[in-house]
């Protein structure tokens, strides 16, 4: 048994997000055979006190309360950008110039141009990169993608899907950093529609024009901070702006002819986590629903007369992406493994020098599509995606996976 | 016990819809105490053999092929237009001439205009109207709708519908008047899209603009014939135009605020009857589907912390709108119940002298936000559903039911 | 189109069951094309009152507060026994002795003796006769049938079934009939254990043998009455004493060597109607809920590893039985359409001479395996039902439908 | 900060459930704020080369495969006991008489004797011991006994739980030690019964007497060896006799009177752990469902009329017990999070010098309940819990936990 290269990573941001990533890198190596070893090397936040907590707790061997840390230290080989979408450009540029692979939360940043010179940045410097849409990875969502690529539903007429959560609904909770388009660039939009923008387009292809609206229900919410558990105070009796979207919807058309609708919100009641889609084509459907993320319901149009129905698979038998090396079937997955199972995809990119899908292309072209959303909302019309590339001086084939 | 008023009816149509409506007929006193007694006097239809078929098994006293008659017989108080689309509006205005109360199918006619010469036509002959859209009158969605004017929601965030079918996803489904615009009149839209239309005025309140998209996915068909249940055969090797919409999406606009999503299908495999609603208000959301429609799930924000979750309703109960007055608490009803209660409704009416609603208002309403969404596909822009009404030079005032 | 033969209907009872049957004997030639023509000649039941107002409500000819007159008019063809248990026995066999054909609701009669002598009768005059065992005649498990019939579910190893219901958990709902054992017979075990019996028999096969427990969970109840949906009122301030159980449970061995569970209850809060039967075969599975009642949820172990899950079965398509005589497809059934289902049963034996299944062979095996229970929770041991037959001088081959 | 208290771990078997173990050792002080650091310190095995890989993947510091190694390092604090149940009584003892504290997985042992002998040690030596019953640590499942503990569903009527999976049906699966009953113990009744005996004691309390009835389907399986995730090849052509039951199902009643039923089986196409229970109480219901573990239904008689239904409570709030510590609402838990939860309360009892419930009491009682169900299999009688337990002279009380 030849040890293992180790792959030290620098991981920027310890809140609900540094915590799913920094479990995934110690989960991946205990579920899977992967052919390097992760590293837990540094940890990087701002509060000199929560930061060095963070790292005993979660791991770390190191920590710092300054990025540059990671980028000057020639031991790091990824840096990990799971802070404020704000903070994301400038890092992964850096880290870029610095040869260091990248692993970016979604979405890549707070604009298209920004995104944009992400991807340059990483195809100039020649690093490896990817970004954490983890949703892809359930293995439900994956045998999903399976089933269409392997041609089952046939040709696609409907891709439907919403991001719900209710967590926004009480007027006093407080204006955190994700309602400030300074720093996160897009409200339910670039946090919640990214997501199933992406899914749509890993589950049924690319977007040719959108048109949709956004609405912001309460204007003006007192300052404070959340946990990630969603608990919150007030710290002041001041209000702020918000300054981003409540909730948005827009209609869709695919490249390939497909019909979509999108919709997401934070005012949603009694829906925590309703990221769900369904999938209509010529030879049956598929749906999903996070809330039961193990479970993929598929209809074929030609089961037998008397015996058609939706199917409710529970797919964590050894059969489906993923799954057959967690446990028994039926014995279910969590949230969590959803980015053990993006991060041992990065861990074997990086083993290979490849940059597994989702990557900064897909970060670019997701971007897109919001910001097509975005004006379609202004303009009261539909936007072409193509449009909104070539303004952006972005060449659509530069975005596309060669297969 | 004094005699009821004996109420005649002449009902037009004997395929499906001709069919809920005889059933209803003949149900509606089984189960309702009525203030009058309705007489299943005459029925007609274009097929002689068929017609006094049907009158026989469906226990109506007499048929005819000519709906003339009807007109001419001056003991017929009912005329109820269960028959093709392209016939409703000369024969309700026909029917409202001679001073006979109208219940008309849905869609109330062809077009906007069509429709508004209907209204015109019941108001100058003072006729009693009804529309029949039967799904308001599913208990739970009339308990919805209760629950709602009860301000349990408070202000309502959003509505989101579909309506899915599958039955035309077979090329060789045959060209049947449905899909035929000049009988018809519309498609998916037209049949299934203007029903959650309804629903969506009924629950929330009226449009204020919309956005949509329609697309036909097998344009050519051979011609043929099709049962209610969907049987069906072709009837030469000839093939001819579809000229409606197989399937549609829309944004919308509420006078109130409330953003909402619509989208109707033929072509979603395993949804045979997915007409299903979603509602977030401010203080709890509801959920309905029709292909388990007696069931209601509620969540409510102010319900304890930590047992937060929707309920399952089986409005079945005593308490729950018509519904004492069928079984047990979930001894559940079915599809045609939703037609004796609206049958029910509209004898309540004819007993007291009005119009209850669903009505020829809501008719033209509901057509002229169909019209609003054809339009908006057409331009690619956002439609207002009162410049609509307006070219058609009807008041929007006019529409509004008085409280 | 020859004029059917009339069959006239003599029906005693007119509460829930007087309800359910004469609505179905409307129904049936409605959505069947049935070879004889059901007459709603005469309806009885004690109160003059509510019987003169039971028979213009639902349709009924004729009506009298006493069952012999029944007998005694030469023109009824059939009597349809809808009252309390204790009246069944006599009337059955007066009915079969004036070569009246037999309808009876279940169970066929206070205990497995009293049965035995009404299955005497009938087979001794030469009547057709037949027990209402509604539940076997929903779609959905016609269909389990015949899925189970066709081999399809291979060797049965279990089978297990509750019926489950909530409405006597008020301490303050009366003491009704049904809670007496000299009126009813049996508590939760005659009135719901006997169907999930029936459902049993119908769909795996005969009983061996069993061992249970019954409870009695309140045993002093104020006198009163309670209406179908379970509304009541007290009519003293005296209390009497419940003589049948609340709950039951027990375990059974198939001849065909499949275990079995069973459990019904009055005092299971949130089921309404909880009749569910999920059935565990060498090839697969099906399940049934009755609050759900148009679903199937089948599974079979040869589909398509990866593909594996419970199907879920909207049985409303025109190949289920019973189905395709109603509406599209999802446009679902309700409790009631189980009894016009049964009935058009029944009516299709008179035309043919035939005594369909379940007749009182049923009846009386059914009752064997509830006396069977009774006595094991007392003996507190196994008790075969060949034993329980035997004591009772019953041919267990009489009982054997011939194929 | 101060130091946390190393406790040292020594971990005897290295597959599904030393995998769920080790897993937990690494991420309970990720997750929580223990107050004490486990040390992954020694893994056991008997084969050299699997060991060795294991010790390396799961993060342990050493690895052996002389069980004996750990008794005999007095570095070693907790001895974690997740090998074939035959070997759990020698280990338990030895571990105990070297003051080792003892965490065990279910069952104890293969007899109630052996069981009593292991509780005996851990009391003479004074060492804590926990069994590793982890269902009671799903949140959803606490949050039931919380919700039970309050009254919230007054007197308990009714308990009824099956556990039902479906890995044996293909009878070319082979004879694994799960299937000698001298290695097990037990079959399905001892596997999976013993959970929800467990579940059932913990939610509403101790069992009275019980009957029963076993079974074993197929009698005679080839040799060979089967994976965590169930694919199996024979290892020759010989098959061999299965010496455990197949399938068990049991009546009970409990010491408050409520009546229970019980049913697990390996033969229940399509269940793949179908751990699923439901409770009827005066004042409500509670349902839960292995395969979908985060959720919990729940219904109260009290809720307002019209609005009564099963919640969907998705266990994973702030509030739910443990769920606070992992994510936000509804992004689900898994299966092995159970076990993350049963180890973080194992080591605060370590570390509070207390032996947490469920512990080798439990065990022990739990054992006792099998073995009674076991006897009144082969008796065909009911038995009581209290006579086993005197006839293996074990005092009732020395097993009730003190408040």
């Amino acid at each position: 048994m030849m040890k293992k290269k180790d792959i030290n990573i620098g991981l920027i941001g310890y809140s609900m997000m540094g915590k799913a990533h920094s479990n995934a890198y110690r989960a991946a190596p205990f579920y899977f055979d992967l052919d390097v070893n992760p590293v837990l090397n540094t940890i990087v936040g701002r509060d000199p006190e929560k930061i060095k907590k963070s790292a005993a707790k979660m791991g770390w061997k190191n920590h710092s309360t300054d990025w540059q840390d990671l980028i000057d230290d020639p031991s790091i080989d990824v840096i990990d950008i799971s802070s404020p979408n704000n903070t994301h450009k400038e890092i992964a540029i850096r880290a870029a110039e610095a040869g260091k692979h990248v692993f970016c939360e979604k979405p890549l940043s707070l604009t298209l141009q920004e995104s944009k010179e992400m991807l340059d940045a990483v195809n100039k410097h020649n690093v490896l990169h990817m970004v954490c849409h983890n949703y892809r990875f359930a293995p439900a969502v994956q045998y999903a993608k399976k089933l269409i690529a392997e041609g089952r539903l046939g040709k696609i007429y409907h891709f439907r899907a919403t991001f719900l959560q209710d967590w926004l609904m009480n007027p006093e909770a407080p204006l955190t950093w994700r309602l400030q388009k300074d720093i996160s660039g897009s409200g339910t939009l670039g946090d919640l529609g990214i997501h199933i923008i992406d899914l749509a387009r890993f589950l049924i292809g690319e977007f040719s024009e959108v048109t949709g609206m956004m609405d912001t229900f309460i204007k003006q919410r007192p300052l404070g901070t959340m946990t990630d558990t969603l608990q919150y105070e007030t710290t002041s009796n001041e209000y702020g702006e918000v300054t981003v979207d409540d909730a948005a919807a827009f209609l869709a058309r695919f490249e390939n002819g497909a019909m979509g609708t999108f919709e997401v919100s934070r005012f949603s009641a009694g829906n925590r986590a309703g990221n769900r889609f369904e999938i209509n084509g010529e030879f049956g459907s598929i749906r999903w629903d996070m809330e039961n993320m193990n479970n993929l319901e598929v209809y074929f149009t030609n089961d037998e007369e008397g015996l058609q129905g939706f199917r409710t698979i529970n797919c964590t038998e050894h059969v489906h992406p993923f799954a057959g090396n967690y446990w028994p079937a039926a014995h279910i997955l969590g949230y969590e493994h959803t980015f053990v199972n993006i991060i041992k995809t990065f861990l074997d990119g990086v083993a290979k020098g490849e940059s597994p899908e989702p990557n900064f292309k897909d970060g670019v072209m997701n971007q897109a599509i919001v910001e097509a959303v975005e004006r379609s909302s202004e303009t009261k019309s539909w936007v072409s995606v193509n449009d909104v590339l070539q303004e952006n001086n972005i060449e659509k084939q530069d975005l596309i996976h060669q297969l």
